[in-house]
């Protein structure tokens, strides 16, 4: 590990990884493994860094929405809207959430490809503020449960602005060829504009697209927000409506291993804040509200989890298998789109890193790998691996595959821990068996 | 879908898919959807075809083992139990359901390649039949739990017998490099049956190997045996122990789609008993008595999803996406392996499969597929949509990303049906947050 992986991480006296001021072996021990970390004060730090770059270069006419979905929880949602963003939710789970918690539901936005029926009658009861419609199916859905309860519901509509972002087919989203949203060149997004407009109960004020995730480059970012532009700019002149909002979307990349180069996000905003004033001043339209919505890069460099090795297995020519306590109940981001981790010996971080290991989990499954062929501090039973990077899309993600209970996640600051989320018990696992 | 697809689904007069003499459509309006089916009768079935070809071919010598991992509740645990079956756990929380719906713990064999210290403690507590050895750490570890709770222990070896059962990658685990189990070319496994001789608490009856999943050979599997007895020959000869009994674990294919052709069991039955009882004469060793392990072929086929259509987003030259209102959440199989299901109109069976669709779900996540390209019978709004062989590796992987609450798993019989595993509601999802 470069022993400035992050403003989270660092090697403390011990020898020890210590994240948030906390030594990673004593929580260990406080906690047991596996347990996911996450880092309090880097997360506000992000979101004050976001905010931040709004009121530079933007006059601070926007709103960071943070994607609930990179880790939802009742305390994330607290943190966030301290920090004074708004949330993006995908669903009725994630609304619950958010509204138990106390989050404003005038600043949520409700995304999805397919709100079921009673997802959107949530909604709408609970007043979220943007309604955020996929497809032409949904729209006379929202309308009529806008009827339903008396109410004027504000929309937003999920543009495909057809930019590739060039990064992993999974999680490409900008193209035509993907589930959610409105294809722009087909003209299925302007048909769907007039069936808005049509619906009585609903108000179009905003434009949303996404162009992807885990992002390294400006560019994709300053295409889609000017085509996004044109587009306020064809509904303004052939329908005579003004959409007031602009809503870019995630996809910022973060830090997983030392070549992940991400972009300060005051860049991101510096290029397309110019970008949407030129096109907007061009096509002679009001420079729109914008929303931005991050996810993993809020709370993914936040968060580590810890594993205790349970045996090593060397196999002579072949590799080294080091085996931990979780795996991909935990984590499956490895099994599914192989991404690369920082894995580290958190008992040994001052240790030269020079044993080559396979990190496999505890499932019967032989896919249930974490990371192959990584540089760690050669590791003995009892040992506590940190896999670093783990705060987005790993608690969110997790099963109780082979009924193992999901781990606890403890939020670390300045040298104190506190649980957010209970670990499961045998008894949650079987709580619903009849 | 073929009408004869297998044992437990049919066209009904209405053109509705019926599974156990339960109409799909009806049972999709009674639960909601998303909706785990299995078919108990199908399920008996098999696990009674296993029993009569140990008869058959073997004199009845021999027990399978269901596969908890496949799908572990404590209602499949109680009819596996009372088939006459014993169990397979990999973990603490399988052991957990099974002892709490009253299995009996000398039936149960308990695998895993690193089961922790509190996992083995529980094991040897229980009085579980078997442990089976995975690594030489682990050897230790159950000495001193036998010890801890003054019992002998029977124990069981995972041996890696080099068996490459031509399978997909992940799931591939009789080759030398995996992290489960003792390779035998490399001496390893001899020398781990040393150790285990050496310990005072343990008592080794049994060896163990398993050499993939989805498999439709018979071959690999006598192969297996046969590399099993000659090892079992070699303890005898070198080490003067003679272990009694044989698992040769699981990994028997089944059918996701018309082209899988699965062996019947009794074929399998048949080869491998010849085998092993010709190799057992020819090494001078008894006939061992000998468990299998099923988990897949119990289960899976005998399982079903259904989901209701939220809408069909037709993109000219590229593709139909039909959305559903499960996905990656409830079975996360395309999305992780590219594993191919047999989808089906469920409304409409008496229609033709026509359509060309690419089953999305509503998670959001450009990767939440169901399945890509199949043919149904043209779909529309409020369909159900049935994807069959879910039984196993469905409900067990199943997550809450996105906060999705899990399906309710329904067991149908005779034109009956009741609830196993309860749906799972918002106030699940945030049971654990702080």
């Amino acid at each position: 590990m470069n022993k400035n992986f992050n403003a989270s991480v660092r090697v403390n006296s011990k020898g020890h990884l210590e994240i948030g001021g906390c030594d990673s072996i004593e929580l260990a021990e406080k906690y047991g493994t596996p347990l996911y970390i996450l880092d309090e004060t880097m997360i506000r730090n992000i979101c004050r860094e976001y905010l931040e770059s709004f009121k530079k270069y933007y006059d601070g006419k926007g709103l960071p929405l943070y994607a609930s979905k990179a880790l939802c929880c009742m305390e994330m949602c607290r943190i966030v809207n301290e920090e004074n963003l708004g949330l993006d939710v995908v669903s009725g789970g994630e609304l619950y959430t958010a509204l138990k918690a106390g989050f404003p539901a005038e600043k949520i936005h409700f995304h999805g490809n397919n709100k079921t029926v009673s997802e959107i009658d949530m909604a709408v009861e609970a007043g979220v503020g943007k309604i955020v419609m996929d497809n032409l199916s949904e729209i006379a859905r929202v309308d009529k449960a806008a009827e339903k309860f008396g109410k004027k519901v504000s929309v937003s509509m999920r543009i495909k602005p057809g930019v590739d972002a060039h990064t992993h087919d999974f999680i490409r989203t900008g193209q035509i060829d993907s589930k959610f949203g409105f294809a722009l060149e087909t003209g299925e997004a302007f048909e769907g504009v007039k069936k808005v407009l049509e619906a009585k109960n609903l108000n179009l004020t905003e434009l949303h697209c996404h162009i992807g995730s885990q992002i390294f480059d400006i560019a994709p970012f300053v295409a889609a927000a000017e085509i996004m532009i044109e587009f306020i700019a064809k509904i303004k002149n052939e329908l005579g409506h003004t959409v007031t909002e602009l809503n870019l979307g995630g996809g910022f990349g973060i830090k997983y291993v030392e070549e992940d180069k991400p972009v300060a996000y005051e860049k991101y905003m510096e290029a397309v804040s110019a970008a949407i004033k030129a096109k907007a001043q061009e096509y002679g339209v009001p420079v729109p509200y914008i929303y931005i919505e991050p996810g993993r890069s809020i709370v993914g460099e936040a968060g580590a989890t810890l594993y205790t090795v349970g045996s090593v297995k060397e196999i002579p020519g072949v590799r080294n298998y080091v085996a931990i306590d979780g795996g991909m109940t935990d984590n499956i981001r490895y099994a599914l789109y192989g991404s690369a981790y920082t894995v580290i010996n958190a008992s040994k971080v001052d240790k030269e890193a020079d044993y080559k290991a396979t990190v496999a989990g505890k499932c019967c499954e032989s896919g249930d790998l974490v990371q192959e062929n990584c540089m760690i501090a050669k590791p003995c039973d009892g040992d506590i691996i940190a896999v670093l990077s783990t705060g987005a899309y790993n608690y969110s993600m997790a099963s109780n595959y082979n009924r193992n209970p999901r781990p606890a996640v403890v939020m670390v600051k300045d040298g104190e821990s506190r649980v957010i989320i209970k670990r499961e018990t045998y008894e949650d696992i079987i709580r619903n068996d009849i």
